[in-house]
């Protein structure tokens, strides 16, 4: 297939290709941009294949993952938000022997030359040949994962998996000349590189925030700049609740797709009375993004579900248990080729051909896909699975807890058992008595937590937020028991 | 990837997907009638993994052609209006035994079993698997090409053919769910069978048409039945013909896909008028429809243009020559995978990796491109190319000709010259000297025919009603000169 920048500059030179800070380029200005960095890093870079980049939302950052790309190289998107040993790991896993860096980044990392951008904005033009072709098959970007469950893993990623990964979104939620999609989550994440890529498919036009701007981002929607946004649950909440009571989004703005977490009931009526469709989704770094997605106008009567398996995508259930939940597997053309240095590890995710998630769930009689929890948060008590998810959730709905974690110890006589670690709201709390009873009113009694314990430290959290669970069992001072 | 059909049962089970006559079929219902007829057909059908059908635009031969597909055998699509010699030899070539056949079709063909539809729908219901999966790699249909240079050639169109060139359209013309299509081009011939392809993988609602009904048709788009219609020259003529003066379309009908030849600037303009655009494109079997495509808005400013290369295709011209007139060479997943029992044809028809299609064109300062004829057509005159079409267009102009065409004929002096075969209009005429005189005015010297014929004959058309002008050449009486 053609270079897809060079395409677009073909196909639509003047149609905007994206908007930063007041700054607006067509496709024919950002390709032009690109061009001339990449000119510019060809005098900057030695030979590796591979190149990392650190960076946040910016009109630079956005425009060197291009020219890395129009470079052939493969383009290590490495989490801004890593600590030095952490991004140490991936360079050395990668590979890596440079790093291009915001020029805000400022720690040191060992055994890489860094590059800030200004240096090589400021640097000569040298001759280079762009990529005229994108080979489907050719891994172009390289993402770890956050890895709740261990090391991480650098997922490989090809031309053919984001390609495939825009037509199936563009199959689901539909295609307009005039569509306008805001990446205020991060570029280095699949959410947002994700957005840079159908950007280049579709000839779309991104509205790139480098920070999640709530006032800002709620104005330029009610402003009808935009037609679609990618969400976490927090930002969706947060973009409704900043909306002034009453006040409807326009007609232009279509989607919210949320990622990372099925959303509340309240917080979709809130969308509902904006007049705005939520699009709930499940996908991960290894799938390019979402592969399976709720319709809007299914997302009150199938609340918690997240959907239905995108067009290029199939999903089965394995492994299921007399209730139906089992291994969440699928195959899809997004699927990456492979895990950096862990060639055994990927091929490990393998059964018959579908790839498994790690994920558990069940599938209702029409099909809908409802996650229960990761495979190794499973709980197995007394012949009975157990998965936190679901209890968190309840206890969630108590106003005196800010967040709850639940978690398996084992158990002479049960196998395992569940206990919770609760962080409580400022000045609130509540006794072992008080848990166990409001458990009782809305679980089985075998999902109940056997024991309550008061949070001493700091969550342990992935890069990315969630709280890895392995970590706790392991880390936490479970002393701090709840009488 | 999943079977089309069932993934559609599964996303979108109750949208519209066919509407015939009155008759609306959701997915749901739509695969449920397809299943029933493939368990009929189970029970007719021998061993041959392709079957031929021989149907207009009914709804059962829609549902026949569904069936036969979710079988796993090739549809051989037969062209309607075929002669039984013509027919014969595209089975013979196929290795066809069995014909399924609309009941109105009467004639008899040979060596082949010959099932009438009301033969199938009564018999009796067989156990069926039914394909699972679509492999993109399969070759799903077979059509013939029609054939203006010789024998016809059976091109292989896989799933995968008809996969991008769904996707390859939605990218350039959008997608939205509430698309509904009017299929009243053939579906025997690529431009409806793409159509209905289009529908299982956007999940689409096709309108379908056995006649060109334009007072229908109008009706249909004017109520806002529809968005889209794929039209040739004449359809679109007659559609803006019969819309009263001053009226509109409704903004819910929003593109006419053209092919098979350019339109005028009278018929644009009236289309603009009535506030729809036009998408004059490019296209063959081979190339599983459209892959060129003129965006509305450079319909004027590009006139005479079929535009640019959509984003899965690239193209390029070869063997220019000084005017930069040269080959139309393409790049495309969808491009056929073979003609059938003549792939030294196939392979002759590469260069380089481009398919070369036979056409001659140019590309302006912003690629667009325009075609000139085809390359048999061309003639050599003293160290000039010569297009037919060019001069053809030319002379059309004049209201006394109805229909001409040009060719080469050997010439001592200049190696080739172009003569004209002109059809007038009832009761008209126009000397030999007139027809010079204007040529003059209008085209360079050597493009001028040197003489000029009365048609003598009916005009030597294919199925599709193009003018074969290799066998007007060689067949036509050339006496009748005009003095």
């Amino acid at each position: 297939m053609q270079n897809w920048l060079t395409k677009r500059v073909d196909l639509t030179p003047e149609r905007t290709a994206i908007t930063y800070a007041g700054q607006q380029l067509s496709f024919l200005q950002l390709s032009q941009a690109v061009e001339k960095l990449a000119q510019q890093l060809a005098s900057k870079l030695d030979d590796n294949p591979r190149v990392a980049i650190l960076t946040t939302n910016t009109l630079t950052g956005y425009e060197m993952i291009l020219a890395l790309q129009q470079l052939g190289r493969t383009v290590v998107l490495l989490n801004y938000r890593l600590a030095p040993t952490e991004i140490a790991y991936q360079l050395n896993d990668a590979d890596v022997t440079q790093v291009l860096q915001t020029d805000s980044y400022t720690e040191s990392l060992a055994n890489v030359q860094q590059l800030p951008f200004s240096e090589i904005t400021a640097a000569p033009l040298a001759q280079v040949e762009l990529q005229s072709n994108f080979d489907l098959d050719q891994v172009t970007t390289i993402m770890y994962t956050s890895g709740t469950t261990g090391k991480p893993k650098g997922v490989e990623q090809t031309f053919g998996n984001h390609f495939y990964s825009a037509v199936g979104s563009a199959l689901n939620l539909g295609l307009s000349a005039d569509d306008a999609w805001v990446a205020a989550v991060p570029i280095f994440h699949i959410s947002g590189l994700s957005i840079m890529m159908r950007s280049l498919i579709y000839g779309m036009e991104v509205r790139l925030y480098e920070r999640f701007d709530v006032k800002q981002i709620n104005a330029d929607i009610i402003n009808g700049e935009v037609t679609t946004i990618s969400v976490v649950p927090t930002m969706l909440k947060s973009l409704l609740n900043e909306l002034p009571v009453g006040a409807t989004y326009p007609s232009r703005f279509k989607t919210m797709l949320l990622g990372g977490g099925p959303s509340d009931l309240a917080t979709l009526n809130k969308a509902q009375l904006a007049g705005v469709g939520v699009v709930q989704s499940y996908g991960m770094t290894e799938t390019a993004s979402q592969i399976i997605a709720l319709d809007p106008k299914d997302a009150l009567p199938k609340m918690g579900s997240v959907g239905k398996a995108l067009f290029p995508v199939e999903l089965r259930v394995a492994h299921m248990t007399t209730e139906g939940v089992g291994r969440v597997q699928v195959k899809s053309p997004t699927l990456t080729v492979g895990y950096l240095n862990k060639m055994d590890k990927y091929e490990a995710s393998f059964e018959d051909g579908w790839f498994d998630t790690g994920d558990m769930g069940y599938q209702d009689a029409e099909g809908y896909l409802y996650l229960v929890g990761r495979e190794g948060d499973m709980i197995s008590s007394g012949g009975e699975n157990v998965f936190p998810n679901e209890i968190e959730d309840v206890y969630q709905q108590l106003p005196e807890i800010k967040e709850i974690s639940v978690i398996g110890v084992s158990d002479e006589h049960w196998g395992a058992v569940p206990v919770a670690v609760i962080e409580f709201n400022q000045g609130q709390q509540l006794t072992h008595q008080a848990l166990v009873d409001f458990g009782r009113q809305h679980l089985a009694h075998y999902k109940v937590p056997k024991n309550y314990y008061r949070l001493t430290n700091d969550w342990p959290r992935t890069a990315s937020g969630k709280i890895q669970r392995y970590l706790l069992q392991e880390n936490t001072n479970l002393d701090d028991k709840i009488l």
